[in-house]
């Protein structure tokens, strides 16, 4: 779960990749680093732990001038050395200064960091990220495209990639096309790539395509070429869900608005999931659009039922608050005048844990709620996913553990039910095909690692 | 605008207050304080810039011990002294350390200062709020109750205020009700007052009720009195502002809830301001009640066309993006897909100086709308507040300069409806009389400084 | 223990009080303040924790504009409320607004205080000087300069003041005299008045003389006028600890030179308390002085034997460090190859606790030193001090406990001794007449606070 | 210029590292790093700018955990990416985690950096340290001792570095021994690494020995096993510019006090440039040991003439001071008592650009001066140091560019006399032989990057 940026071609690039990580910060709130390639070839570097809209001030930003610049937004900074494990990777090799920034997750990481140690190579941190710059620097191939290309291909698993060498950028998707990847273009002609069209639309590039599953697109300045870059006979396979959860509603993913793709799931769910009650809404802001068409479906007036208070920090709990869901509390408050003495349909995107659901649901009872109806507008989640989507072990996974009744049970509702997987697939059928292993644990892509007893790690 | 807080007879006081003003922050963020009085009735202070929820850390809660506990959070640090203009204020006079919050404007707090001064009172900064602890020190009466009666009687305009003398914690309100202030309950029997009953519920304290007009009660740990505090025949003036944009939607304020208020408001200017259009949304998340209520209303699809990021700090505007609404895109979007070709219905709070919506109608344009009807569910904004809101000058007020049709072409909306002073008084009839003064320049408390010609602050 | 400063008359004038501030930091490490007042005559202030030299940036200088401003360095933050109790103190009275800093300790503070509170003034914290203020403010004089005589004609014990009131400076000092003050100019005829003229040479100000005891001097932009300001007939009592340990060498006090003066009482000491030894060295750097002298008079070399490391801030002991004195061995390393069977004279300015000395003596040993003789050029310090030194408590002075005997075999050394008395001010008779009560227990100004039963603070 | 620490074999090694960096800080101020080994192998490692005094907290070291650990404090920090330059370097490679510190410069990093980058090595930044890294992950040797010794084999230059593998520290030493390097032992049989003894004192460790020029040393927790690590017939080359100016005066190094070395060059100063003067004082801190040894041969008497302001911190010059030779004001002052009418004889230990000397003698002529004879205890700097030195550039050293006769004058001085060569290799000689490259030219180690004509950085 993160999100990257890559600029090409503009004045000032690092500021325009800043921008396009306030757009994403959905995609990774724990660390951030821009790149910047200034005129001499040079890359400069700078990362930071925090949201974008904090770590970097406007004397930050001017320390990387240049047309040519990389961003990242980290969802995670475990790992035990802090920012070595943050990106872009910034490295000098034979070619230049080389930056990366990278989505996904490599499933042969493992196996291709031991072949590299063994031959001398030396890693600065844990990532998987860090075998792609070894694998291009130690290609024997005579061009910068070859290198990559080479690299790439020795790669399994889920990648979105975009990479600068010299004045040079390059933005791949690995053959499955599993995270999303798109360009934009500025109006004098300089391009952006993102991981989701709202980066663009922040900084007022418009959208032209998504980057191809196994494409490799070159920009030097303004002059684009679209490369094959892994010859593969790959299936596809999005991942739905970003679709479910994890992108913007206002972005546009493989050919599809997510609004709409979310509102099909709603009414879908509707259908599949009916119920008797007086009013529908939803855990905002992610389930917004499947509570409405929830309710478009149903006939359900749609309502207001829950507050969220965005203004959410570090948190510090009384000691007379512990146990007592304070954490929801803080984040949701339920609006009385609106639930009391109601029978609700409460629309959530999807069940991972099932912890904030519980608080949720006392939130929702204590403020008079008759009934309590609880839509998923997914499938139970029950499988780890291995290709970038940072999901809990499997013990701790609600749908892994219990049946929808127990489940029900917990959660102390009505009635609970779940979007099946055909009735999600379909609903997006034109966008597909689609990787949906946290629900089916149909795994495509090779785990080669896993296969040979090697840790993988479940976190981009 | 202003958030207050007072907590008495529980334990770890300040970090209650803290959370309260967790809850309270969308009524101040630029500056915050607590403070906390210890068993030996020494009180402790700390004040800070920024939000709440970044501006305490743990271990500064741990500096302030005590059951007695205030805290203010503030919209503005204007004032050429910083901190020396926040709140609480913590004094040391005759009868041990007095502190003091303070939400809303006193009218006569100018003529006030000048007597003051010229018995030789100090004065720390430039707030009103300064001339209460001074009124209160040079009272001769023989009690602490009557020493506050006293000062707030010389008092005219809006104060809700919650004051701390020694273990015993006052509240009270002006005799016309201007600001909102509530009373909740700790299971354990301590209690809380605070500017809005969502601050009760983050900390799990029940709502009890509204402190009146003219009402001081006092608290003694667990044990509550309540005193008539100012004996005037003043007739009630809730400010409507507050129901209108202000507090938050799960809140309740003067017996209403503040969600059913803006549905009404919303209901009201579907009937007043009806369009012919494909679909309805809000400018989230302010206007999304109202908005709700004109779709009920109306008949027309309620959709989520505009998406906000929440996620906005500091924000350093890329040279090519000046004069293009950076600001308004950083904070907003819109889905094109929700928008293409529709014949949409926008409906907002209130328009106070128009910059931003102005931004917003260009984005919704360019999302591909086919025609614009923008609604606002409150009168034109033509008067200054001289109760607490920090409105702007006239100068900058567009509904003071401009008419309805005016605005409308400067805004290029295809229509443009307000709701009427009528209708929006009758809509939450039961929780007045009201203030309007913003919509309607009647000023009901008597604005001595002004007369006097003396300066009048605009902010709290 | 605080450094004051004051500049009229000088563009800029708050960067040159921090530059004086600069060289007063030995006069106070804790917290630090600058007012500056502009040409409007609104006083701004800025007050931080910390050195000087740190606390401070470039564009906090740029927001205290004005040609007007006095700065104040403070060696404790002791008191509950932090900057509450630090300075300048900046308020708004009848004349316009007022700042104040001040040096050295009111033994009548708590009188006044209890006098004030009771006719309702308000206090903001516990220090003393916040009395000088309220008494100023309710003076019934006529001029401002009255009301600063009035205010500190009422005033027993030690205090320099520098206060701006408006576009004026005044600067006094106590008719006892015991804390310095002098007045410096500038080249362009502005005016500088600092504790010691060593910060005077560092921002080009000529010394031109200490203000004297009594004595209160106006100054408006260039123009300068000597008032009288307390008539008394108090006599002289420049406090001796200044020229033993507290003031720079470089400075001039009362007429001396401070390097002169802790060479003459050296040279007494050599004089008073002989040794056979090989070598004399000082504990660095306040007693080099002192150690030349001695050196000089008893003809044995002067050596450097322990070598002071200046980079010391925050320090964290490892836990088999504790009680090996490594608070000492951080600061200090004896030189093996100095030290090594030789018979040594170490020379130190006071004893007051001993638990420095003891470690020091510590180091000399283990290094190798054959025999310790350890000499002090000030008498034993037996006795409080309330005029402004913060010494601590009898309990704690090591000279009040124990016997010149005992404390040798303490601090295990082969000779102890000191300077007597009447050796000390002699030795520096022309500078006098001095208090020595932290000494001889011969207090002179009235301890009115401490006769009625008053807590006396020991801190300026 | 910088200073390197190691730990082995003592329970919670980091926090006794950051307190040898304590006593190194006068060889780098810039910025300062901490690598720890837990017991599992695992290398963290912290790097921060600034003073290793104020740049780790309590919290920080409690992250690095272990009983093995490396530490460095660096001069600069230039170089563009900021903390990639700095050190350790920690790198994960076949036999483990590595971690390396390093003092000196070597003379062929850019030879091995182009070869080792056209075998496909990645580097971070561009110091010279990281070719060293590179060379031992790629030496095919069984053993981890042979791949160092292997790795250092093919360096030329000046390199002083500790090294961990897993849980054994190596120190080695290059064959010429530019750089200081010593050994000592903890109570309990621990060992320390550190650049100057100064640090072993500290910390409460005793002084065993210097590791020899050309020898490694590993050490496993209490166990030191010493290897020849480079069979070379280097010729020894001391840097005698750490004796003259570098290190400590409390330290030993190679065999010699360096409080005594520095005696010596002023006992041989007087001899070789004697002055008719009537005080000597000298610039403090780092010449008093050769101004006292001045004294003591020429029988002239030593005095304190100059104060230092050990408060520095960043400094913002007014307006009016710029040219005023502030930054040397702000460090020195000059005390008019001592001076005026007096012959002196000001001892400094070197004279680099020539800027400060300028501006302190004016000071001194200022303060009332009547002669000035200015003694220098080391020959005119005329060359840059290629071995780890920070020297200005040919054209900025004074003594590159004139005469003696010209800085005599420039310097506005009666006389100006440097120590002879000869002089002041022979005042030391049992320390030698030594590398007076700087003075003389003579650069023995083969400067192979400056032949084949890359850039060589002059910096450590």
């Amino acid at each position: 779960m993160c999100g990257i940026v890559g600029v090409s071609g503009a004045a000032d690039a690092a500021r325009l990749v800043f921008m396009g990580l306030y757009a994403l910060q959905h995609r990774g709130q724990e660390s951030v680093g821009i790149s910047a390639v200034n005129d001499d070839g040079y890359a400069r570097l700078s990362r930071r732990g925090g949201l974008a809209a904090e770590a970097f001030s406007d004397e930050d930003l001017d320390t990387l001038p240049g047309s040519l610049s990389l961003g990242h937004t980290r969802y995670s900074t475990a790992g035990g050395a802090g920012l070595v494990n943050s990106q872009p990777i910034v490295v000098s090799y034979r070619e230049g200064d080389l930056g990366l920034v990278h989505n996904g997750n490599i499933t042969n990481a493992g196996l291709l960091r031991t072949e590299l140690v063994e031959e001398g190579a030396l890693f600065q941190g844990t990532i998987d990220s860090e075998v792609i710059v070894h694998l291009i620097a130690r290609s024997r191939c005579p061009s910068v495209e070859e290198q990559i290309t080479e690299a790439l291909s020795r790669l399994t698993g889920a990648f979105s990639v975009i990479i600068t060498v010299g004045q040079t950028l390059y933005a791949a998707r690995d053959p499955w096309g599993y995270r999303p990847l798109c360009l934009g273009r500025f109006p004098d002609g300089g391009w952006m790539a993102a991981s989701e069209s709202c980066a663009l639309d922040l900084v007022g590039a418009t959208f032209v395509r998504d980057i191809e599953p196994g494409e490799m697109i070159r920009i030097r300045g303004h002059e684009l070429t679209s490369l094959k870059s892994i010859d593969s006979n790959a299936p596809r396979q999005h991942c739905i869900f970003e679709l479910v959860y994890f992108t913007r509603p206002d972005s546009r993913v493989w050919g599809q608005s997510v609004d709409r793709a979310r509102r099909a799931f709603g009414r879908q769910l509707a259908r599949e999931q009916p119920a008797e009650a007086d009013i529908v809404f939803s855990v905002p802001d992610s389930s917004n659009s499947a509570a409405l068409g929830y309710a478009e479906e149903s006939g359900i007036p749609y309502e207001l039922g829950l507050i969220r208070n965005h203004y959410v920090g570090r948190t510090f709990i009384h000691p007379t608050q512990q146990g007592r869901d304070f954490r929801v509390r803080i984040k949701y408050n339920a609006v009385r005048e609106v639930l009391e003495g109601q029978r609700v349909v409460v629309v959530d995107d999807s069940l991972v844990r099932g912890t904030t659901s519980m608080g949720l649901i006392r939130l929702i009872r204590e403020a008079g709620a008759a009934e309590v109806h609880f839509r998923i507008s997914s499938p139970p989640v029950r499988y780890p996913c291995f290709y970038g989507i940072d999901m809990p072990t499997r013990e701790e996974l609600i749908g892994a553990r219990l049946t929808v009744e127990e489940i029900r049970q917990r959660l102390n509702v009505d009635s609970l039910g779940y979007l099946s997987l055909e009735g999600m697939v379909d609903a997006v059928s034109e966008s597909g095909p689609f990787c949906h292993a946290c629900f089916s644990g149909e795994y495509v892509a090779p785990l080669l690692d896993l296969e040979h007893g090697l840790e993988v790690p479940t976190t981009c």
